[in-house]
């Protein structure tokens, strides 16, 4: 764990130059609009310890598989996201010498993620080998207003001296990705142009053949005014550049400000990449930096206006918070059902960038309550799209009539996986995926999805649940063998709880949307029959008569559902005895004295009671939770938040908070030791979920929200901004009680503390605590 | 399957050029003394689809381990045996044109695998593009009475011409492992030396430093007689070359012997090498190839004596039972007990030459019956000076004070394989080595060996066993969580029968060596006590605990032990009711369909029985087999023979003898096609167990040899050798009943059909059937 970041309820902020930290800092100061990302690298040349990670969203390169011994059934390929062209290089001499932090004495350095307006600022005094000082301020930002593009003002002042100082712009392709199989570059050059004053390089993808045009268009100026100057061009393969020599006094300054945009071939015919590319750098550069910049405030300011927690008497928290919202927003805006929310998002390459179960189960709650429905309907598209290749999958497993398992890791809909106990048996992510779509139309009451869509989802995982079963003749009861639950510390084992109870709700969930879809629109139902040979009657019957007969293990003597068959054989040994030293178990111990060991990574038989919370009452709840929690290790980053709701359900006020602390700041403080590697993306969604349906309690009842919340001790209030069936309400919570502000012109009939309330247009009510 | 090889009692015969079969027959035809060996490669240049290999007993390289998904707990290396120089190269020109069987007309070609005298020999007739016929024939054997040498003998006589033969003896060692994770090349060049009618290279392994030199000397003749020629030296990176060239007439012909050595830095200072190899090639030259071929001859005499089966009625079987004891015994001969049997001895790469529970498992019984004692003590000795790596390696798992948890897959007692499931969870393993140990004991009444070396081990086993299991507070028991019994088609598994059998079995056997050895030899217990902390009261006691409490997962319906926890909520579906076309499922299922049906790959329970068999009665054991059996797919090579044994026990001779069949001509007819990458050598043991204990019923009892025989209803007779403390028994079984003779000096008891026989020296009697 560090702390060397300084709170600040806006901003993120590092002051002093920490080589050693400046991983973790790349990663936490990462920027990104949705469309392109990058980590917080340096401009101008660096030879320290350094991850660079440009990315573009979509465009992904299928690496071979690599692996022990092979399995039958492993895909061919992980598909991961590539590590693109570099757009904020800015290579800086100062007479002649090279301005490289790893080479000069720094001070007066600080770095600045201003979250209320999304840019990164720069500062630092560097003074070089030769002993001359130089101010150097760089600001950038990813433009949400115009996600093709970014621009970086870099601006230099000589401090002790007056000397040449050489600028040169660059683009640079010649990328390798740090997670490689077989330490190929993934990348080949289509074309590039330099000229005076820009520049572009064409990249394509190895084997998947994706196009990426990455250009620049750059302004100097000389004491804020611009200038003309002669520049020099360079080009090697991957690799266009252009340099300027100003002579600049002590106390002035020369900047160069540099426009740059992305386009990809999923967007522009590949033949008329460069050409577009020119028209965006020529209209950004018209544009100007400070109007783009204005432009990103006020997109800024729009996404707040919606999402924004305000937490008073906190400010770390508050900082926290921001800081999950604004990541997520920057990772996913759910403007194109074809992207997705990558673990990592645009600040590292780990978990190749790919969509895993997080979507659905942590990430949907918060795009649905502080975005348009359209943005979580899009995710909900893309698995709809991919299903012909869930149902591939399946098949390569040995299921059959379109039962369909969806990928643990994917880009495009095939199974990048290859672990065993993972890919095959990690079944549950789709009954995660079906728990989406029910989400959904609770959410926004769009039944529409359900014919449209939905339906032809849910048959296709019911399908998959009905052959993933067993009749076992020894129970006289359907079994689910060989799974891997949410408890990764677990392989291969039978009847877990958790993903039990999602097949048979699964079944339960289609049937359901069966009846559903059939009254109100039978003309896409008959023609959803027919598309994929759904026998009604006799599927429907299969489904039914699962759910009614499935094992579900119980232990009688704790009263709680037992998280797998056998699972109180192994050694009960708390958490709590468990020696510091040999935390965290998946560091310190060897894999097989986890399997044997009852220590859960994560929420488990838990995750299921918060899903189907409704079905449980408070006792069943509570035993339930006194009796995992204790033997939880929380090793994944999405365990807390669930233990958060459920401990805040619970009355548990202080246990609550005590969950939240622990994803709020996970990467501000590196608290796994490995925010170097990128940002827990996803988890940041669980964060929010502790606090709008932990502290907030908030669930939607009967097609209405409903709060239950509580004020943690140490807070002097919060308030956040939760969007719901055309209305848009802000709740504040404090000693005094539960204020709800209308902000739109929808009445809207909320729940609070179990009393029904109407919040008419644009006003405000106070429920008393 | 193929059935190409011709049946022949002695020998192994293919007739005609199948190059299609050629990786096939270059198993098969495979030539090894137990220090070297090699597959059946062309000593003449092949373009054709060939796998070359030459190896060299206990040398290894540890490749980089290659894993998909690291594991804590994992090796860093798995070392394998390598592919090294080729000492057999011979190239041949004719008239200038390259001989190369792949560009020719290929007539009478056959290959002969003589296992009486143990050499092979090729002849054909090639036609080259030119037109020009030559006859060929060569003969070359690894020397079994010399073992780090070979020869060959190289006749080219022309048959529609008069002409040019030049001939070009050569080692090459650039060799590469066909089986590398990193393509990277294991041998660097240390030397080379080269002269008018020799040379040699001398090689170093990377990281292991081992040197291996490798050598030949030559000598021309003309029509058969000697003949001192010019011959031009030729060297490159690790390659020494002479050419010679001859004008030989129509009908008459030119020869090369090559004489060739393989010295190794196990055995000689490295520095000491080529001056060892010169002196040697020097030795084996003046011999001469005819002496060296009868000293062969009398070698392999020498091994039939002692470990032949003859069968009449049936020439088939006759040559696979003797192709089976002629590879054991080419690949171990127990002179050294650094080496070990792999699982393809010196017919191929695949599973990395190691070492694998097979031969303690498999292999003892045979060389505790066919050879001196001190081989299979030999075997045993191998272990022991392994067990400081296998408590490192137990300890890398998280196991303390001295258990050891002995490899998976090793070449010099650290563990290879990476695979959880296998490495950490298929511990099973360690129990074969304890039965091993009780196996030796028993036959040889080398109770000294406890005190010496066995009880050692046999307290580090118990110990891991007891640090293993943990007590289930629901069972009120002991229990085993989370193994890979011999079955590998279940992984992970809570209370496999046969472990946790295994385990107690091993505690109680260590407490009775312990008795032992305490009574025997005192002060060696004592001085054991203190070199490994032994606290014997303590130890013991936990031992104790485990044996009385432990549990057997058993089903009372069925009265079978149970192969795990769960194992009846599997289908049940026997294996006569899958369809053919989904066989072996190994390649026609995904992994998680096939961990979830109840397909077995190998004996399991019925493996125990077979060890344990004593402790069960006729009915429980017909129970348990025919409940096992028919849901057993015998997709390893070791599963047959204990089917065979056990089925023999029960009195059902026809299915005994059609487990035998699966077994016994499995490479020969490439049964499961894939004998290309080398034979099943480990496998072959227990063909030998199916026809000894199997048909045979021979046990050991109270100290005595006893049988059971029954002659299987196609064969006139089978009759065998066995040694057993000191004496040498010949066993024949025919209808007129069991005839023993006593072929050694010794008296002996021995039981048949439950009736004890004296046996004299140098007599016979005959038992009716």
């Amino acid at each position: 764990m560090k702390e060397y970041i300084e709170v600040d309820e806006w901003k993120i902020i590092e002051r002093g130059f920490n080589p050693q930290h400046n991983k973790i800092s790349e990663s936490i100061f990462s920027l990104g609009n949705g469309r392109m990302g990058q980590r917080a690298n340096f401009e101008e040349a660096y030879s320290g310890d350094t991850l660079q990670g440009n990315y573009v969203a979509g465009v992904y390169y299928p690496d071979k598989t690599r692996v022990g011994w092979w399995k039958n059934g492993y895909p061919e390929y992980f598909a991961k996201v590539l590590n693109a062209a570099n757009w904020i290089g800015i290579d800086v001499l100062i007479d002649g010498e090279q301005l490289d932090l790893a080479k000069c004495q720094v001070s007066s350095f600080s770095r600045e993620l201003n979250m209320k307006e999304g840019y990164l600022k720069r500062t630092f005094t560097a003074k070089t080998t030769a002993g001359k000082m130089v101010d150097v301020e760089t600001v950038r930002f990813c433009s949400m207003a115009d996600d093709e593009t970014g621009a970086i003002k870099y601006t230099i002042s000589p401090v002790n001296f007056s000397g040449k100082i050489t600028l040169t712009p660059f683009i640079d392709g010649d990328i390798a990705n740090k997670d490689s199989n077989y330490d190929e570059k993934f990348w080949d050059e289509v074309k590039k142009e330099i000229w005076g004053d820009g520049g572009y390089i064409q990249l394509r993808t190895k084997k998947t053949g994706f196009e990426v045009a990455t250009g620049m268009l750059f302004t100097i100026l000389q004491n804020t005014v611009p200038v003309h100057l002669f520049s020099t061009t360079f080009e090697k393969e991957k690799y266009v550049a252009a340099k300027v020599e100003l002579t600049v006094k002590q106390g002035e300054s020369a900047s160069v400000i540099k426009y740059a945009a992305n386009l990809s071939s999923q967007n522009y015919p590949a033949a008329e990449l460069s050409v577009n590319l020119k028209q965006t750098l020529t209209r950004i550069r018209k544009k100007g930096f400070e109007t783009m910049l204005a432009e990103q405030a006020e997109a800024w300011s729009g996404k707040w206006k919606h999402n924004d927690i305000i937490i008073e008497g906190d400010a770390a928290a508050q900082q926290a918070i921001r800081f999950n919202i604004f990541q997520l927003n920057q990772t996913y805006t759910g403007e194109d059902d074809r992207l997705n929310i990558g673990p990592k998002g645009f600040t590292g390459e780990k978990y190749g960038g790919s969509t895993y179960w997080d979507t659905e189960a942590y990430c949907v709650p918060f795009y649905l309550s502080t975005a348009d429905q359209k943005v979580t309907k899009n995710l909900l598209l893309y698995r709809y799209k991919q299903l012909g290749k869930a149902i591939d999958n399946a098949k390569l497993l040995g299921f059959k009539n379109g039962a369909a398992l969806y990928p643990m890791v994917t880009m495009d809909g095939t199974e990048c996986h290859n672990e065993w106990e993972i890919t095959f048996e990690e079944i549950h992510r789709n009954g995660a995926i079906a728990y989406a779509i029910f989400n959904y139309v609770r959410y926004t009451a769009d039944e529409a999805y359900l014919a449209d869509y939905g339906l032809e989802v849910l048959i296709a995982i019911a399908r998959f649940w009905s052959q993933r079963v067993n009749w076992s003749a020894d129970k006289q009861q359907y079994v689910m063998l060989g799974v891997t639950g949410p408890n990764e510390y677990e392989n291969n084992v039978n009847n877990n709880w958790y993903t039990n109870k999602q097949a048979t709700w699964c079944m339960q969930y289609a049937m359901d949307a069966v009846e559903k879809v059939k009254q109100a629109a039978p003309a896409k139902y008959a023609a959803l029959v027919s598309k994929i040979n759904f026998n009604e009657a006799e599927e429907t019957a299969k489904f039914k008569d699962i759910v009614a007969k499935m094992y579900f293990p119980y232990d009688e003597k704790e009263r709680v559902f037992l998280q797998q068959d056998g699972y109180l054989d192994k050694e009960q040994i708390l958490v709590k005895d468990l020696p510091a030293t040999e935390r965290p178990i998946n560091q310190k111990w060897s894999w097989d004295r986890i399997l044997r060991s009852c220590y859960i990574k994560q929420a488990d038989v838990l995750q299921g009671i918060y899903f189907f919370e409704d079905q449980y009452d408070l006792d069943t709840i509570r035993r339930n939770f006194d009796f995992y929690e204790p033997r939880t290790v929380h090793e994944s980053s999405l365990s807390p938040c669930v233990h958060a709701i459920l401990a805040a359900k619970l009355g548990d006020e202080a246990r609550a908070y005590e969950f939240y602390l622990r994803t709020s700041r996970l990467d501000l403080d590196d608290y796994n030791n490995d925010t170097e590697d990128g940002c827990h993306i996803t988890s940041m969604a669980g964060t929010w979920m502790s606090v709008i349906e932990g502290f907030g309690g908030m669930r939607v009842k009967d097609g209405k929200l409903s709060f239950q919340p509580f004020l943690p001790g140490k807070w002097r209030s919060f308030s956040f901004h939760i969007g719901f069936r055309g209305a848009l309400l802000n709740i504040k919570v404090s000693k005094d009680g539960v204020q709800i502000k209308n902000l739109s012109g929808s009445e809207t009939t909320v729940w609070v503390y179990d009393k029904e309330q109407l919040v008419k247009p644009d006003d405000e009510l106070l429920v008393e605590a």
